[in-house]
Protein backbone atom coordinates (compact mmCIF):
# COMPACT_ATOMS: atom_id res chain seq x y z
CA UNK A 1 0.00 0.00 0.00
CA UNK A 2 0.76 3.53 -1.03
CA UNK A 3 2.02 5.98 1.90
CA UNK A 4 0.41 9.02 2.45
CA UNK A 5 1.90 11.94 2.91
CA UNK A 6 2.34 14.70 5.74
CA UNK A 7 1.09 18.12 3.95
CA UNK A 8 2.08 21.51 5.81
CA UNK A 9 -0.42 24.13 5.00
CA UNK A 10 1.02 27.83 6.51
CA UNK A 11 -0.19 31.10 5.21
CA UNK A 12 -1.13 34.41 6.99
CA UNK A 13 -4.19 35.44 8.99
CA UNK A 14 -7.13 36.00 5.84
CA UNK A 15 -6.08 34.33 3.26
CA UNK A 16 -8.69 31.37 3.66
CA UNK A 17 -6.31 28.72 4.52
CA UNK A 18 -9.55 27.28 6.80
CA UNK A 19 -11.53 27.12 3.45
CA UNK A 20 -8.71 25.69 1.17
CA UNK A 21 -7.65 22.74 4.21
CA UNK A 22 -11.47 21.95 4.83
CA UNK A 23 -12.12 21.50 1.03
CA UNK A 24 -9.22 19.20 1.36
CA UNK A 25 -10.05 17.38 3.59
CA UNK A 26 -13.62 17.11 2.75
CA UNK A 27 -12.73 16.24 -1.50
CA UNK A 28 -10.57 13.52 -0.03
CA UNK A 29 -12.50 10.33 0.31
CA UNK A 30 -11.58 10.00 3.88
CA UNK A 31 -7.79 9.72 2.94
CA UNK A 32 -6.73 12.64 4.42
CA UNK A 33 -6.95 13.31 8.33
CA UNK A 34 -6.19 16.60 10.00
CA UNK A 35 -3.16 15.87 12.77
CA UNK A 36 -4.50 15.75 15.83
CA UNK A 37 -2.04 17.97 18.50
CA UNK A 38 -0.90 16.97 21.79
CA UNK A 39 -1.98 19.61 24.67
CA UNK A 40 -1.97 21.00 28.24
CA UNK A 41 -4.94 22.87 28.17
CA UNK A 42 -8.01 21.32 30.01
CA UNK A 43 -10.69 19.39 27.51
CA UNK A 44 -13.62 21.99 26.82
CA UNK A 45 -17.14 20.49 27.11
CA UNK A 46 -17.97 18.05 24.05
CA UNK A 47 -14.10 18.00 22.90
CA UNK A 48 -12.75 14.15 22.58
CA UNK A 49 -9.70 12.90 23.53
CA UNK A 50 -7.41 11.75 20.15
CA UNK A 51 -10.23 12.91 18.25
CA UNK A 52 -9.88 16.81 19.21
CA UNK A 53 -6.64 16.61 20.84
CA UNK A 54 -4.80 14.34 22.59
CA UNK A 55 -4.58 15.79 26.40
CA UNK A 56 -1.53 15.39 28.24
CA UNK A 57 -0.28 16.47 32.15
CA UNK A 58 2.33 18.84 31.83
CA UNK A 59 4.85 16.31 32.87
CA UNK A 60 3.93 13.94 30.64
CA UNK A 61 4.43 16.73 27.76
CA UNK A 62 7.93 17.57 29.12
CA UNK A 63 8.80 13.86 28.76
CA UNK A 64 7.37 13.89 25.68
CA UNK A 65 9.67 17.01 24.58
CA UNK A 66 12.74 15.47 25.91
CA UNK A 67 11.92 12.32 23.83
CA UNK A 68 11.91 13.55 20.78
CA UNK A 69 8.37 12.73 20.17
CA UNK A 70 7.35 16.06 18.90
CA UNK A 71 7.91 17.49 15.09
CA UNK A 72 7.41 20.91 16.94
CA UNK A 73 5.79 22.04 19.61
CA UNK A 74 4.81 25.55 21.29
CA UNK A 75 3.92 27.27 24.47
CA UNK A 76 0.58 29.75 23.55
CA UNK A 77 0.72 32.99 25.70
CA UNK A 78 3.40 31.49 28.29
CA UNK A 79 0.35 28.73 29.31
CA UNK A 80 -0.42 25.92 27.54
CA UNK A 81 1.59 23.78 24.91
CA UNK A 82 0.50 22.42 22.04
CA UNK A 83 2.67 19.80 19.92
CA UNK A 84 2.29 17.56 16.98
CA UNK A 85 2.95 14.16 18.11
CA UNK A 86 5.65 12.31 15.32
CA UNK A 87 3.82 9.18 16.06
CA UNK A 88 -0.06 10.00 15.15
CA UNK A 89 1.60 11.17 12.33
CA UNK A 90 3.34 8.57 11.06
CA UNK A 91 0.77 5.65 12.58
CA UNK A 92 -1.69 7.94 10.09
CA UNK A 93 1.63 8.18 6.85
CA UNK A 94 1.65 4.31 6.87
CA UNK A 95 -2.00 3.29 6.76
CA UNK A 96 -1.97 5.38 3.39
CA UNK A 97 -3.33 8.29 5.09
CA UNK A 98 -2.33 11.60 4.27
CA UNK A 99 -2.43 14.19 7.11
CA UNK A 100 -2.74 17.74 7.05
CA UNK A 101 -0.90 20.29 9.45
CA UNK A 102 -2.56 23.75 9.74
CA UNK A 103 0.30 25.16 11.42
CA UNK A 104 2.65 28.75 11.18
CA UNK A 105 5.72 29.37 9.64
CA UNK A 106 8.19 28.76 12.71
CA UNK A 107 5.99 25.57 13.28
CA UNK A 108 6.43 24.61 10.00
CA UNK A 109 10.00 25.08 9.29
CA UNK A 110 10.51 23.22 12.71
CA UNK A 111 7.70 20.18 11.32
CA UNK A 112 10.30 20.20 8.00
CA UNK A 113 13.93 20.09 9.77
CA UNK A 114 11.80 17.01 11.81
CA UNK A 115 10.16 15.47 8.51
CA UNK A 116 11.88 16.39 5.68
CA UNK A 117 9.80 14.39 3.25
CA UNK A 118 6.71 16.67 4.75
CA UNK A 119 5.62 19.02 2.21
CA UNK A 120 4.73 22.31 2.76
CA UNK A 121 2.38 24.37 1.16
CA UNK A 122 2.40 28.41 1.46
CA UNK A 123 -0.99 29.88 0.84
CA UNK A 124 -0.27 33.22 -0.22
CA UNK A 125 -2.80 36.45 -1.08
CA UNK A 126 -2.39 37.47 -4.15
CA UNK A 127 -1.56 40.88 -3.20
CA UNK A 128 -1.10 42.88 0.33
CA UNK A 129 -4.63 44.85 -0.61
CA UNK A 130 -6.58 41.91 -1.02
CA UNK A 131 -5.67 40.36 2.10
CA UNK A 132 -6.26 43.67 3.71
CA UNK A 133 -9.71 44.12 1.62
CA UNK A 134 -10.53 39.99 3.00
CA UNK A 135 -9.37 41.35 6.72
CA UNK A 136 -11.76 44.17 6.86
CA UNK A 137 -14.46 42.62 5.30
CA UNK A 138 -14.07 39.62 7.96
CA UNK A 139 -14.94 42.32 10.18
CA UNK A 140 -14.30 40.18 13.17
CA UNK A 141 -11.51 42.25 14.54
CA UNK A 142 -10.38 45.89 15.42
CA UNK A 143 -7.93 48.22 13.18
CA UNK A 144 -5.67 47.81 15.28
CA UNK A 145 -5.71 44.02 15.30
CA UNK A 146 -5.94 44.34 11.20
CA UNK A 147 -2.94 46.14 10.94
CA UNK A 148 -0.46 43.94 13.41
CA UNK A 149 -1.76 41.03 10.95
CA UNK A 150 -1.14 42.33 8.02
CA UNK A 151 2.40 43.22 9.24
CA UNK A 152 2.43 39.82 10.62
CA UNK A 153 1.52 38.11 7.27
CA UNK A 154 4.32 40.40 5.65
CA UNK A 155 7.09 38.97 7.66
CA UNK A 156 5.26 35.09 7.29
CA UNK A 157 5.26 35.88 3.43
CA UNK A 158 9.40 36.74 3.51
CA UNK A 159 9.33 33.09 4.15
CA UNK A 160 8.30 31.68 1.10
CA UNK A 161 11.45 30.79 -0.04
CA UNK A 162 12.01 27.73 2.45
CA UNK A 163 8.64 26.02 1.01
CA UNK A 164 8.14 23.79 -1.27
CA UNK A 165 5.03 25.35 -3.11
CA UNK A 166 3.27 28.42 -3.20
CA UNK A 167 0.05 28.59 -3.96
CA UNK A 168 -1.78 32.20 -4.67
CA UNK A 169 -5.24 31.91 -3.60
CA UNK A 170 -6.79 34.41 -5.74
CA UNK A 171 -9.53 31.82 -7.42
CA UNK A 172 -10.15 29.76 -4.59
CA UNK A 173 -11.21 26.28 -6.73
CA UNK A 174 -8.04 26.87 -8.80
CA UNK A 175 -6.50 27.60 -5.12
CA UNK A 176 -7.75 24.10 -4.29
CA UNK A 177 -7.30 22.11 -7.29
CA UNK A 178 -3.73 23.49 -7.27
CA UNK A 179 -3.14 21.66 -3.84
CA UNK A 180 -4.65 18.49 -5.10
CA UNK A 181 -2.34 18.44 -7.47
CA UNK A 182 0.56 19.08 -4.92
CA UNK A 183 -0.60 16.08 -3.17
CA UNK A 184 -0.47 13.97 -5.75
CA UNK A 185 2.35 14.71 -7.53
CA UNK A 186 4.11 14.26 -4.10
CA UNK A 187 3.38 10.51 -4.12
CA UNK A 188 4.96 10.03 -7.80
CA UNK A 189 8.65 10.88 -6.25
CA UNK A 190 11.26 8.17 -5.75
CA UNK A 191 11.19 7.90 -2.05
CA UNK A 192 7.10 7.67 -2.39
CA UNK A 193 7.58 4.55 -4.98
CA UNK A 194 10.24 2.83 -2.78
CA UNK A 195 8.37 -0.27 -2.79
CA UNK A 196 7.65 -0.40 -6.61
CA UNK A 197 10.73 0.71 -7.56
CA UNK A 198 12.65 -2.09 -5.14
CA UNK A 199 10.04 -4.74 -6.66
CA UNK A 200 11.27 -3.69 -10.30
CA UNK A 201 14.61 -3.25 -10.09
CA UNK A 202 14.28 -7.38 -8.34
CA UNK A 203 11.88 -8.65 -10.77
CA UNK A 204 13.17 -11.19 -12.96
CA UNK A 205 12.76 -10.58 -17.03
CA UNK B 1 6.48 36.86 -17.76
CA UNK B 2 6.67 33.36 -16.30
CA UNK B 3 9.59 31.27 -17.06
CA UNK B 4 9.16 28.28 -18.07
CA UNK B 5 10.92 24.81 -17.51
CA UNK B 6 13.34 22.39 -17.92
CA UNK B 7 11.75 18.81 -18.07
CA UNK B 8 14.05 15.80 -18.65
CA UNK B 9 12.30 12.39 -19.36
CA UNK B 10 14.14 9.42 -19.44
CA UNK B 11 13.16 5.71 -19.19
CA UNK B 12 13.96 2.36 -20.72
CA UNK B 13 13.75 1.36 -24.56
CA UNK B 14 10.57 0.49 -25.32
CA UNK B 15 8.42 2.25 -21.85
CA UNK B 16 6.66 4.59 -24.47
CA UNK B 17 9.28 7.80 -24.39
CA UNK B 18 8.41 8.81 -27.74
CA UNK B 19 4.49 8.65 -26.85
CA UNK B 20 4.38 10.47 -24.25
CA UNK B 21 7.25 13.33 -25.19
CA UNK B 22 4.85 13.58 -28.23
CA UNK B 23 1.74 13.90 -26.38
CA UNK B 24 3.13 16.85 -23.93
CA UNK B 25 4.26 18.68 -26.78
CA UNK B 26 1.21 18.49 -28.74
CA UNK B 27 -0.95 19.23 -26.29
CA UNK B 28 0.74 22.04 -24.84
CA UNK B 29 -0.52 24.66 -26.89
CA UNK B 30 3.05 25.45 -28.20
CA UNK B 31 3.87 26.56 -24.34
CA UNK B 32 6.74 23.23 -24.97
CA UNK B 33 9.53 22.96 -27.40
CA UNK B 34 11.57 19.77 -28.09
CA UNK B 35 15.82 21.07 -26.75
CA UNK B 36 17.48 21.16 -29.84
CA UNK B 37 20.77 19.42 -29.64
CA UNK B 38 24.10 20.09 -31.57
CA UNK B 39 25.85 18.21 -33.36
CA UNK B 40 29.22 17.12 -35.31
CA UNK B 41 27.26 14.79 -37.52
CA UNK B 42 26.21 16.01 -41.41
CA UNK B 43 22.47 17.37 -41.18
CA UNK B 44 20.51 14.61 -43.64
CA UNK B 45 18.35 15.65 -46.33
CA UNK B 46 15.86 17.68 -45.64
CA UNK B 47 17.27 18.75 -42.02
CA UNK B 48 17.08 22.18 -40.91
CA UNK B 49 19.81 23.92 -38.74
CA UNK B 50 18.48 25.25 -35.87
CA UNK B 51 15.35 23.07 -36.17
CA UNK B 52 16.59 19.87 -36.22
CA UNK B 53 19.94 20.12 -34.99
CA UNK B 54 22.10 22.71 -34.92
CA UNK B 55 25.40 21.52 -37.55
CA UNK B 56 28.67 22.50 -35.73
CA UNK B 57 32.25 21.05 -36.45
CA UNK B 58 34.86 19.47 -34.95
CA UNK B 59 36.21 22.35 -33.53
CA UNK B 60 33.23 24.75 -32.59
CA UNK B 61 32.11 21.81 -30.85
CA UNK B 62 35.26 21.40 -28.52
CA UNK B 63 35.46 25.02 -28.14
CA UNK B 64 31.72 24.76 -26.89
CA UNK B 65 32.94 22.18 -24.44
CA UNK B 66 35.59 23.95 -23.20
CA UNK B 67 33.58 26.89 -22.58
CA UNK B 68 30.76 25.41 -20.62
CA UNK B 69 28.21 25.75 -22.93
CA UNK B 70 26.86 22.54 -22.87
CA UNK B 71 24.42 20.94 -20.09
CA UNK B 72 25.63 17.29 -21.18
CA UNK B 73 27.24 15.98 -24.30
CA UNK B 74 28.42 12.60 -25.62
CA UNK B 75 30.50 10.64 -28.02
CA UNK B 76 28.21 8.23 -29.89
CA UNK B 77 29.93 4.88 -31.72
CA UNK B 78 33.40 7.26 -30.83
CA UNK B 79 32.23 8.77 -34.15
CA UNK B 80 30.16 11.69 -33.62
CA UNK B 81 29.10 14.20 -30.80
CA UNK B 82 25.86 15.11 -29.78
CA UNK B 83 25.48 17.96 -27.27
CA UNK B 84 22.37 20.46 -25.40
CA UNK B 85 23.49 23.93 -25.43
CA UNK B 86 22.44 25.63 -21.93
CA UNK B 87 21.90 28.92 -24.18
CA UNK B 88 19.01 27.42 -26.15
CA UNK B 89 17.45 26.10 -23.18
CA UNK B 90 17.75 29.17 -21.08
CA UNK B 91 16.51 31.87 -24.16
CA UNK B 92 13.45 28.87 -24.55
CA UNK B 93 12.76 28.91 -20.96
CA UNK B 94 13.12 32.69 -20.30
CA UNK B 95 10.55 33.27 -22.87
CA UNK B 96 8.50 31.18 -21.05
CA UNK B 97 8.68 28.18 -23.07
CA UNK B 98 8.79 24.66 -21.51
CA UNK B 99 11.99 22.27 -22.98
CA UNK B 100 11.42 18.70 -23.23
CA UNK B 101 14.55 16.56 -23.27
CA UNK B 102 14.21 13.15 -24.03
CA UNK B 103 17.59 11.38 -22.62
CA UNK B 104 19.34 8.67 -21.18
CA UNK B 105 19.93 8.12 -17.57
CA UNK B 106 23.88 9.75 -17.84
CA UNK B 107 22.62 12.42 -19.71
CA UNK B 108 20.01 13.00 -17.38
CA UNK B 109 22.39 13.22 -14.05
CA UNK B 110 24.48 15.26 -16.05
CA UNK B 111 21.83 17.66 -16.58
CA UNK B 112 20.91 17.74 -13.53
CA UNK B 113 24.37 18.50 -11.85
CA UNK B 114 24.74 21.51 -14.25
CA UNK B 115 20.90 22.82 -14.43
CA UNK B 116 19.45 21.51 -10.89
CA UNK B 117 16.34 23.71 -11.64
CA UNK B 118 15.91 20.98 -14.49
CA UNK B 119 13.05 18.66 -13.50
CA UNK B 120 13.41 14.48 -14.24
CA UNK B 121 11.10 12.04 -14.75
CA UNK B 122 12.09 8.60 -14.91
CA UNK B 123 9.29 6.70 -17.02
CA UNK B 124 8.69 2.86 -15.70
CA UNK B 125 7.40 0.23 -17.04
CA UNK B 126 4.70 -1.59 -14.98
CA UNK B 127 6.75 -4.97 -14.70
CA UNK B 128 9.73 -5.65 -16.18
CA UNK B 129 7.76 -8.30 -17.94
CA UNK B 130 4.94 -6.02 -19.66
CA UNK B 131 8.44 -4.09 -20.81
CA UNK B 132 9.57 -7.57 -22.46
CA UNK B 133 6.17 -7.45 -24.29
CA UNK B 134 6.79 -4.30 -25.77
CA UNK B 135 9.66 -5.14 -26.62
CA UNK B 136 8.53 -7.88 -28.18
CA UNK B 137 5.52 -7.11 -29.84
CA UNK B 138 7.54 -4.32 -31.62
CA UNK B 139 9.17 -6.39 -33.47
CA UNK B 140 11.94 -4.37 -34.49
CA UNK B 141 14.72 -6.13 -32.98
CA UNK B 142 16.76 -9.56 -32.76
CA UNK B 143 15.69 -11.33 -29.59
CA UNK B 144 19.45 -10.94 -28.69
CA UNK B 145 18.97 -7.02 -28.85
CA UNK B 146 15.91 -7.35 -26.66
CA UNK B 147 17.92 -9.35 -24.25
CA UNK B 148 20.35 -6.61 -24.49
CA UNK B 149 17.64 -3.70 -23.88
CA UNK B 150 15.87 -5.50 -21.30
CA UNK B 151 19.55 -5.71 -19.11
CA UNK B 152 20.08 -2.04 -19.71
CA UNK B 153 16.39 -1.39 -18.58
CA UNK B 154 17.64 -2.70 -15.28
CA UNK B 155 20.55 -0.93 -14.71
CA UNK B 156 18.60 2.45 -16.09
CA UNK B 157 15.72 2.17 -13.54
CA UNK B 158 18.00 1.32 -10.93
CA UNK B 159 18.85 4.81 -10.92
CA UNK B 160 15.28 6.09 -10.31
CA UNK B 161 16.05 7.81 -6.85
CA UNK B 162 18.39 10.05 -9.03
CA UNK B 163 15.19 11.21 -10.40
CA UNK B 164 12.58 14.21 -9.02
CA UNK B 165 9.72 11.29 -10.26
CA UNK B 166 8.61 8.23 -11.33
CA UNK B 167 6.06 8.14 -13.91
CA UNK B 168 4.48 4.51 -14.41
CA UNK B 169 3.36 4.34 -18.01
CA UNK B 170 0.84 1.71 -17.40
CA UNK B 171 -2.26 2.87 -18.28
CA UNK B 172 -0.97 5.91 -21.31
CA UNK B 173 -3.44 8.92 -20.74
CA UNK B 174 -2.88 9.03 -16.78
CA UNK B 175 1.26 8.69 -17.23
CA UNK B 176 0.60 11.91 -19.71
CA UNK B 177 -1.78 13.09 -17.32
CA UNK B 178 0.85 13.01 -14.50
CA UNK B 179 3.60 14.17 -16.33
CA UNK B 180 1.52 17.36 -17.09
CA UNK B 181 0.58 17.58 -13.37
CA UNK B 182 4.01 17.30 -12.88
CA UNK B 183 4.83 20.33 -15.35
CA UNK B 184 2.55 22.70 -13.44
CA UNK B 185 2.87 21.80 -10.48
CA UNK B 186 6.92 22.13 -10.89
CA UNK B 187 5.96 25.68 -11.64
CA UNK B 188 4.57 26.36 -7.94
CA UNK B 189 7.90 26.43 -6.13
CA UNK B 190 9.16 29.45 -4.49
CA UNK B 191 11.88 29.53 -7.78
CA UNK B 192 9.13 29.93 -10.16
CA UNK B 193 7.36 32.32 -8.07
CA UNK B 194 10.29 34.85 -7.64
CA UNK B 195 8.79 37.45 -9.14
CA UNK B 196 5.41 37.11 -7.59
CA UNK B 197 7.26 36.54 -4.22
CA UNK B 198 9.38 39.64 -4.79
CA UNK B 199 6.23 41.89 -5.63
CA UNK B 200 4.74 40.73 -2.42
CA UNK B 201 7.24 41.79 -0.06
CA UNK B 202 7.33 45.05 -1.56
CA UNK B 203 4.04 45.99 -2.05
CA UNK B 204 2.34 48.49 0.76
CA UNK B 205 -0.37 47.39 2.31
Amino acid sequence: MKKGILLIVSGPSGVGKGTVSKALLNGSNGEMTFSVSATTRDPRPGEVHGVDYFYVSKEEFDRMIEDGEFLEYMNVFGRNYYGTPRKYVEEQISMGRDVLLDIDVNGAMNVKKNYPEAVAIMLAPPTMKELRRRLETRATETQEVIERRLAEAKSELSHMADYDFVVVNDDLELAIEQCRRIIETSKLTPGYCEDFVNTLIEEDF
